[in-house]
């Protein structure tokens, strides 16, 4: 279980404890502040707060003084226009900060993205808890053989017991160790920040990111992807979620535009245009490379 | 006058109906949202949106669960640390979101802070409003004779007299001609973005600028000093007063550790260190440019 | 002419000189450092110094040792690949300098690009020269009746030589008031920092400029594009044809996958879908806005 | 030992084909190209590549033309008057590529550093090697007792072997296993994206790191710093020493007002101010905090 009674209740309090504002609110967002959203064995996603909605995108495009007169219906169509033309400032004055707990290699890739605001616990200051992500049977896949860098088939019994089995013993003993060596008991106990070293990359970490909407989108399309790793994936579908009660016109054309959308080449048009035409074209005459050309069929056939 | 009545009436519209929300609520900041501190002729600044507080700022420090009970007097205290020791990310944390009306001179140089967000009204798009910057008597300064990107005295008499003519008959005439050139009475009407290029610097042109609490510091220290030019300097101002009422601890530390705070080199430790032992240091065996040894004189005697 | 006979030398000297690098070196680059590329009727773009070839974004993305033993046609595959799946980060790896000169009006909107480095003559300091863009009779263009932010027609005869002597007129009277105020003949002076605002958004500046190849190429993207106002057009041109010379692989793939290539809603992807299995669609049932309509028919018929 | 025999053979053979380039050249850093410097067991840090010299910082700083006539000495001048003043951007005119090996716990602090661009080395596509850090008996710290995050005495005797042996064994035996999960010897075969979960802290990996010569010195300022952990102050040191041999100039006025220079407070200034008026100041009248003056007389007594 990711909380402990006592988080539980800081919760709780924290959401007994509405105060009046006069800045812009969105209601399907304050249902989601504080309470953690599980994802994977031990970790969460939880909203700390957030900045704006729908109308602070259109007012901010509009740079205008209040929230206008214009209708809802208005103000969807423009974000839908700015989505699609790809004018990105307006989406940036949205911003939102999460508290995630969630494994160390996790952390790793999503750290890539730049563009945000992180505090991470330190484990050279403090020490680590004893939670480390051990995968579901679900999940517990193959090498893929197509793909360098994917996951194939489920690994099936005796070689997936195995490996679980690895993966906990391993785990549970790095961190026998870690408190072994951290102890003061009849020593002088290793310092925390070298200590840290003997942990493996599946136990969990913590912090606070605060991200604009515009890179949030970013993360969201590469990270929501069905190409990215199931473990950071499983955050990224928990954070669109909260997302589309935050600011559903917004995300409704990061939906069309972007993830279902398809960036076509210059190629791919023309193949398009070809075969609009009537004409039957192979992978030999479309001057596309063969990689190219599989993930082409993959969305037109 | 900065605003119309209607824009003024749409802010107290904003301001006549606070909502519940759950998010971290700074009283000082509430009082100050939508309502336009005048700066310059024509210009203001006001808030349109805030995220988070001083204790914000010690929560994501502490990567914490809750508010947690430690008191007032221990945020501060941790605030102060985090400020000393150059510890910027907790900082990152609060956000907040300005609407600003200013001259186009000063936003070229507001905008070499490019950690921000911002949405600038198009002149592209729309047509600017006939206001201009015309400094009041008391900023119209000679160049100084000291420093090549300083002021020197006031201007006197016919001279000040002769720049103000100046500088109002050539905005007035520059902003005739735009109009006149953009009107489609009697004649095709020039493209708004080709007419804009006959505007002088001093026109005004307005933005929503959103910046996480460390940059705004950042910003503080540079813009509100009083090296700064002082047609920016008023806008820092005004800010610094805004910022103050939201993270009054965040605030402190600021002014103690970075306003009145002095950057001493190497040289300039040593050179006190002998002063401290009773040694009469001078420019010659100190180490130090005479450009140098002027400004360690103007702190230190 | 917008480079004196000084600078002309100097650039001459500096071309005279090669040195011995071990860096990697790419020639077709080698022949465009520091000559300037005229542009607009002042203004001009010279390559001061760049990182990296089309080889370094492979060797990046390898994180391997060396140049390695892979064919150019390996390295242009992966580079297409790498630009496919918006792998961005190797593309950063390449950097590039350049001096330009620019009327005020275009440098506002290219400072937009926030994820660059950038020197700009100031104002403050040193007193600017009596340059200002005057545009061609072919670029003198009616607003548009169809794009809000857009040209139209060719102003004709009497309506464009007016528009031409406004322009002229009153930026020779702004820039004779300019020096006026400045002069210290008989008088004190104005201040420089308040002198400049007198100065239309035609008048000439430069700055240094320094950007990795991902936000070029984004920049290159928007601002090359036949929507961006002609005046930042030029100058992206410019660019576009060095960077052709400097990693003609990675702009390949730039030009198919981003210049020619278009992004599709997953509105858009349904849509040809059922085109092609031999269905009428029409706008209205398409799901699509007008707008969208019209901009999916402008590639697809 | 950091390089095996063929990557050596790749370095002899990139060093020994200079080439000629109209760019600067820094004839210091070219001794440094692509040669591994050693740091920690199996690390190290190279030079790839790098842009700009001290005269670059100048001719960005002046927006000029050419290298021009004035003397090394006046560049010199202006240099640290610049790093004085924190006119940063002409710094970031400078510009260096690094390939560096380096612990997983280490990449995860330096990666803090978020103004850089960055290429790992992929363990969802590729197979780390068996290299792991085991501390120098010189590095292995106890904890500190009077500072959370840092180190105090060395560990003695027989609970230092028991560390070292800990350490070694456990990252042998995660090694083997993840070996044995990926193997896919008469089994499926773990996906490496999942093996590599398995891995502590203290294996290697390795990137490409580019930064600005701005950002460089500010992570230099943070991580050579005696109070950073001493894994990642060793590269930091290494960074170091060649930055003296690229930028002198800069370097040394980097050492002067940022390395061995001091942020004193407005408190501060106030004592020493009292101190030097010969004034006997205690911390009780100080106004500080006992944290702030411990600090304080640590470098004044």
């Amino acid at each position: 279980m990711p909380l402990t009674e006592d988080q539980l209740a800081e919760i709780e309090a924290a959401r007994a404890n509405p105060q009046p504002t006069l800045r812009a609110v969105a209601p399907g967002m304050e249902q989601h502040l504080y309470t953690a959203v599980p994802v994977l064995d031990h970790g969460f996603v939880r909203v700390i707060d957030y900045m704006g909605d729908d109308a602070a995108i259109v007012q901010a495009a509009r740079v205008s003084y209040g929230a206008g007169t214009k209708k809802a219906r208005d103000d969807s169509g423009l974000i839908r226009y700015l989505m699609r033309h790809w004018h990105s400032t307006p989406f940036e004055m949205c911003e939102i900060k999460l508290h995630v707990k969630l494994p160390v290699f996790v952390a790793r890739q999503w750290i890539r993205h730049r563009t945000a605001n992180v505090n991470e616990y330190s484990a050279r200051y403090s020490i680590l808890d004893r939670e480390f992500y051990i995968p579901e049977p679900d999940a517990l896949a193959a090498q893929s053989t197509v793909n360098n860098q994917g996951r194939g088939e489920l690994l099936q019994g005796a070689e997936a017991a195995r490996v679980l089995e690895i993966l906990k013993s391993d785990a549970g003993r790095a961190y026998d160790h870690y408190e072994e060596m951290l102890s003061q008991e009849g020593q002088q106990g290793l310092a925390r920040e070298l200590a840290r070293m003997n942990l493996p990359a599946n136990i969990y970490t913590q912090w606070y990111w605060k991200v604009d909407l515009h890179n949030l989108f970013h993360f969201l399309r590469l990270r929501a992807d069905e190409h990215a790793q199931y473990e950071i994936r499983v955050y990224a579908q928990a954070i669109a979620e909260m997302v589309k009660d935050w600011v559903p016109a917004a995300y409704g054309a990061f939906e069309d535009y972007r993830v279902g959308g398809v960036a076509l080449s210059a190629k791919g048009v023309e193949v398009l245009k070809r075969r609009l035409a009537g004409e039957a074209v192979t992978q030999e005459n479309s001057g596309m490379s063969k990689g190219e050309w599989r993930e082409f069929e993959e969305v037109f056939g």
